[in-house]
């Protein structure tokens, strides 16, 4: 569901002329000569020596012997790790490519830029390195195996384009192996930056979060972690429909993450469609794909919110969702109020890696929505619920206030 | 037997200041001031974007929606994965901390260190991409299914520091599953080197190989690899000794690797110690450290090569194995001619990254050896059988031959 994270600028990315050459060495899809090709030429990313390597003496102390007086203290002191290797400043950014974009299963290789992506957006938003992994296996228990055997070498592992139910299971057997922090983002970066976004709405609109009834379309990695996030924020209720509407407790046919979903969202006991579970609605949350029709958005409470986030094509186009709804947010970068990853991880893995937490906690996750949605506080309206994703007041933000956050939860080592 | 790849100037390293505080948050060790731990804080590489994240329009293309676009051809054409990500870039220095250095078995987290020394060795003179994988798990086969799980990001994998013989069985099965080429340094790049200054040496004092009869102490990975390469370029005959004296064909207690070891060397079947095949040798060769008294070295034959490369001290002192021989190498960087692997891995692996080769065969490694030893050819003495690991010619040489033999050996796929 990594699809949240669209800019879906068609214009600049399609058709326009780039002159390098493209398709004269083998590619031959449709668009030989978009830029986007061009700049993925060679791949996004690269590795640098942080210190110096240009004599014997250089040699010395980053190679041997130097660096065996280093290794030795660290086999004494393990916690050492943290200060004299790069472990406490990298993250593994790990799929199977299973769910990739909107495209879907289309494995490993193809995965690996959307990875380098991820990669360079850790570094430019959060100061933080990180490297692509794109594993040659599915089954739930050799993923686990494979990331807990990586893990002495990496600060935090963030999860990604892993297909659900899978990747429910993935992150919590592999949490339970390893001390360092397991973030599925798109599980819990979209569910803080939509908790971020629906904070301000509410301050904006002088409501309560107590006060308002969501429904979120899609019960897939991001559907499961909004609703739980919106409840432990004290959402008035929250129902999650999937395509065969409602997730309630009377329902026969669902996987076990989604009767998990039924026994703490609904209270009101909904059943049936999407359309319908939208009457007297005050929240609409899409991460689903799909269109909602307006006869039922007309239905929504009056000072609704629509948080349509599905890309390119928002399950509720803004122009409608105007109609109806006090506040309008999209994934999409060519509209107000995007709500984009990017807000959140950066500084999500940069506090955690700060303090050296061992996990990434739910306080953790609820004080960075907090201070993502704090940014622009005393800036708000009804076109600026979230922060840019080029605000550079975000980072240092969230970052702040989730190492915090891990401090007062106990789970931090520094 | 990373340790042959030492500069044991210990009076640089230790007991000097440094000023930066070590010591105040944990290091206790007997050298807290020591220059190294201030190098390595922070550890000693970064990961950088090498493309614009400026603004929205960037984020369009380096992301979604226009990575899709790059993901989709990729999965269209499996090979594009080469054009368009950093695959062919970057290499995985894998270990599993057993064999690190001189310092035995210290586990992942405290061989990061070398991994990551490894790793900016890679960039600095060969220009590629490293990442270090310090694997927490010990068994051959689950660290082969670790290391083919993550093939598809890399495009090599450097093994590193794994102690022998596991380190055979590990390459050998790793390279039966994937299509990128698997090098165990400890191996091969120690082996390149020698032979490299083997050749010239031959050359300086006007010898064929096949006129000399070589005696390795050591049969662990380097002496066994060794071994091997110096076999493959025609050397008279090659002994090679472990702690109980020549392996030979009649010993009964030998390794699986050792037996077969004792299939291709040992012509003149040679039985008992070290001292007795070193009387009347050709050619001395130590990676076992050790100390050969110099009574079994005056029995060499005259004009003997005396590479004793055990670090920090080599297993004969280059001051006595000049009493006795034409030329002398060891593993230091404070004597000429140094055997140190930094000569070979960073071309190797540039080279056949360069034409995107599945393997590393042993013709490549021989035409590493070959372009190491002409870097020198025209300046040859005594002392200077092999390059400097500075000398700025040798990555290119190395690289061209490398990928030269790969297309040649039908294992380059471009």
């Amino acid at each position: 569901m990594a699809a949240e994270m669209v800019n879906p600028r068609s214009d600049s990315t399609s058709g326009s002329t780039s002159g390098s050459g493209e398709g004269a060495d083998g590619v031959t899809g449709e668009e030989p000569f978009d830029p986007a090709f061009a700049l993925h030429r060679g791949g996004k990313m690269a590795v640098q020596a942080t210190v110096p390597v240009r004599d014997r003496d250089d040699l010395s102390l980053a190679y041997t012997p130097g660096v065996a007086k280093v290794c030795s203290a660290i086999a004494e002191q393990p916690e050492l790790v943290h200060d004299y290797t790069w472990k406490s400043q990298v993250v593994a950014v790990v799929t199977d490519g299973s769910a990739v974009l909107g495209l879907g299963d289309i494995g490993p290789e193809a995965s690996l830029p959307v990875m380098e992506g991820k990669a360079i957006l850790f570094k430019q938003f959060g100061g933080v390195d990180a490297v692509p992994i794109a594993l040659d296996c599915r089954d739930v228990d050799e993923i686990v195996e494979t990331v807990a055997r990586l893990a002495p070498s990496f600060g935090g592992v963030n999860l990604e384009d892993i297909s659900a139910p899978r990747c429910f299971e993935i992150e919590r057997k592999l949490q339970e192996r390893v001390d360092i922090p397991i973030f599925h983002d798109d599980q819990h970066g979209t569910a803080v930056v939509t908790l971020a976004a629906l904070r301000n709405a509410a301050r904006l609109t002088d409501r309560a979060l107590g006060q308002l009834r969501a429904v979120i379309s899609g019960a897939g990695a991001a559907g499961v972690a909004i609703a739980r996030i919106l409840t432990e924020a004290g959402i008035g209720d929250v129902a999650v429909c999937d395509r065969k509407g409602v997730v309630s407790q009377d329902r026969e046919d669902l996987t076990d993450v989604k009767r998990e979903l039924a026994g703490f969202t609904n209270k009101a006991g909904l059943t049936g469609s999407l359309e319908a579970a939208l009457d007297g609605a005050d929240v609409f949350i899409g991460v689903s794909g799909g269109t909602v029709p307006e006869d039922a958005v007309a239905k929504m409470a009056s000072g609704a919110f629509i948080f349509a986030m599905a890309n390119p094509n928002p399950e509720i186009h803004p122009d409608v969702a105007h109609r109806y709804a006090a506040v309008v947010a999209t994934g999409r970068s060519d509209f107000p109020n995007q709500i984009n990853n990017v807000l959140a991880f950066p500084g999500i893995f940069a506090g955690a890696l700060q303090v050296r937490a061992s996990r990434i906690t739910e306080g953790m996750k609820l004080a960075a929505a907090e201070a993502l949605a704090a940014v622009v506080a005393d800036e708000l309206s009804a076109d600026k619920v979230i922060p840019s994703p080029f605000d550079d007041r975000v980072a240092p933000a969230v970052t702040a206030a989730v190492a915090a956050a891990a401090r007062a939860e106990g789970v931090a080592r520094r």
